[in-house]
């Protein structure tokens, strides 16, 4: 199959990357809204405008769409699903279903298969939301996120007044998470269940306990939690958080049992030294998988919850029975 | 859905438990190969003999199948794939093909729907094992099982001259488990992934040290492995052991990125105070979702690696959405 990759960020070319790594895919390039001749891709593949991308209709299998969900996605999904089949990340939880909707009416419309929300939340822990709550319905679960870079705190950090640079991470406690698996089915709330830990880069002369202030009352973002703030200088920035680890833990506690007398714990945990690469290889999973969907005239918008496991997968049915199973 | 138990074992109480407790199910009833009257059930459901089966063709949705792999199930589930909708839990994992194309023939072949070896392994651990290899091809995976009691381990302990009851549990070895999740994909040898522990009640006046010996050189069952046997009396056993715990870790770890330089870990966990309770829940969400397919029309013999997430849901997609990605 021939995968497109449509937004060159960070996620681009982690698909890129996982593309190159696959055994059945294969680049047909990078889409961008740059001038194509200044961007530089990790393997020195083609560059085209988005502009050009219809002229390559019957060239391409699936566009990875790797755009932003605020602005960028909400449009550019249904826009390609129209000509194209297409996976994309969106990941504004309570906007999916309006998403669903206007990218199923594009795909379905003109004969072409969409995925929507691929990655790991939502995705690979969606999935492990569904099959445990289905498996134990009689039971609670919980969702966890870290420890891991969240960009959008360290970019609400980045606005104060004197900061230069910082990195925000999202710790899950432990206590939280022995609770949880305890099967008790706690009450947790936020400040139980996350820490935020950031590491600022101040300007020369910045007031750092008025910074640190600012951060730690900022409503939405830290009010809710104990915050944790170090000043380190850009050298150790750079040196010490120059990466975009992340992952979490997806755990359910039920009950089984005429008197439900017996407790269960299943448990799901990602840790991921880079973020977008292992988001893009999720996607470039699910691409695998609504090409064979197309390919067997399965229209329309899909989720993860809609495809089955083995289509992720470029060995046969029978090679999984027998080497999997 | 109305869903029959044809075997009653502990696999079969534990349908029954799981399907009272479930939203969408109802139970019809219990078949044995007993005498009826002599089977008293957990929940005082009906019993019939087997022999009468085919005289409720069309009171059954699903019937699951509580039967051995190693001489019920063989013969079983192909034989009632071409009256009805069924689900086993067929666990030996090398005639896992022979099986799948025997129960295939005979359901294709009377337009029925059939799953084969639900449970958590082969079942929840397979999925695992496959999502986690489709989203880090660079990478390997690991699957150890325990802590749990292995059934075929005591009954072999238990025939052992001198031997008067034995419960012998499965245990992971946390050095192992953590060169695992490092990410170094170690090679480990069985004796360096599992021990053995064994809790023991002899006969009057039997030999110890020589049931000790017996047990520690068993071939296949005990002879690869360290193995830690322990005497305890039989109101130790009854009271500290009469459980069927089980559980146990698929973990797989992979690199990403152009020069593979990046690490992920990838670690699906069960922690189940009873097995077969467990077992049965995966089986009773498994029936749902064949109850699904057939009413789609999609017939023949499946695995868990063909049925999407959301067939084994009682909500609707729109719902699943909505809560759930």
């Amino acid at each position: 199959m021939k995968i497109a990759i449509y937004g060159y960020g960070n996620l681009g070319r982690g698909v890129e990357c996982a593309v190159i790594n696959s055994v059945d895919a294969e680049l047909f390039g990078v889409f961008t809204r740059r001038a194509p001749e200044t961007v530089k891709t990790v393997s020195g593949c083609n560059v085209y405008h988005v502009d050009d991308i219809l002229n390559y209709k019957d060239d391409i299998d699936v566009v990875i769409i790797c755009g932003g969900s605020a602005t960028d996605l909400p449009t550019m999904t249904p826009d390609l699903a129209k000509s194209f089949n297409v996976v994309d990340s969106f990941d504004t939880h309570a906007n999916i279903p309006q998403h669903f909707n206007n990218v199923n009416d594009a795909a379905k419309g003109t004969n072409h298969t969409a995925l929507i929300s691929g990655g790991w939340d939502p995705g690979m822990f969606s999935i492990n939301r569904l099959y445990a709550s289905a498996v134990l319905p009689d039971g609670k679960d919980y969702t966890f996120w870290g420890k891991g870079v969240s960009q959008g705190h360290s970019d609400a950090i980045r606005r104060i007044d004197g900061v230069k640079d910082a990195k925000q991470y999202t710790v899950p406690i432990d206590e939280a998470l022995n609770a949880v698996r305890s099967g008790l089915q706690p009450e947790l709330t936020t400040r139980q269940k996350h820490l935020r830990e950031c590491f600022v880069v101040a300007e020369d002369g910045a007031d750092k306990a008025r910074i640190e202030n600012e951060i730690k009352t900022m409503p939405n973002y830290f009010a809710d939690y104990d915050t944790i703030v170090h000043f380190i200088s850009e050298e150790e920035l750079k040196r010490d958080h120059a990466g975009i680890p992340h992952g979490g833990f997806v755990i359910r506690t039920g009950k089984t049992g005429i008197n439900h007398e017996n407790s269960h714990v299943i448990e799901y945990s990602l840790k991921l030294d880079s973020n977008p690469e292992f988001t893009a290889s999720v996607l470039v999973a699910y691409a695998r998988a609504i090409n064979k969907l197309y390919n067997r005239g399965d229209y329309g918008c899909k989720t993860v919850f809609d495809i089955a496991p083995a289509d992720l997968s470029p060995l046969t049915n029978e090679e999984l029975r027998k080497t999997m199973l």
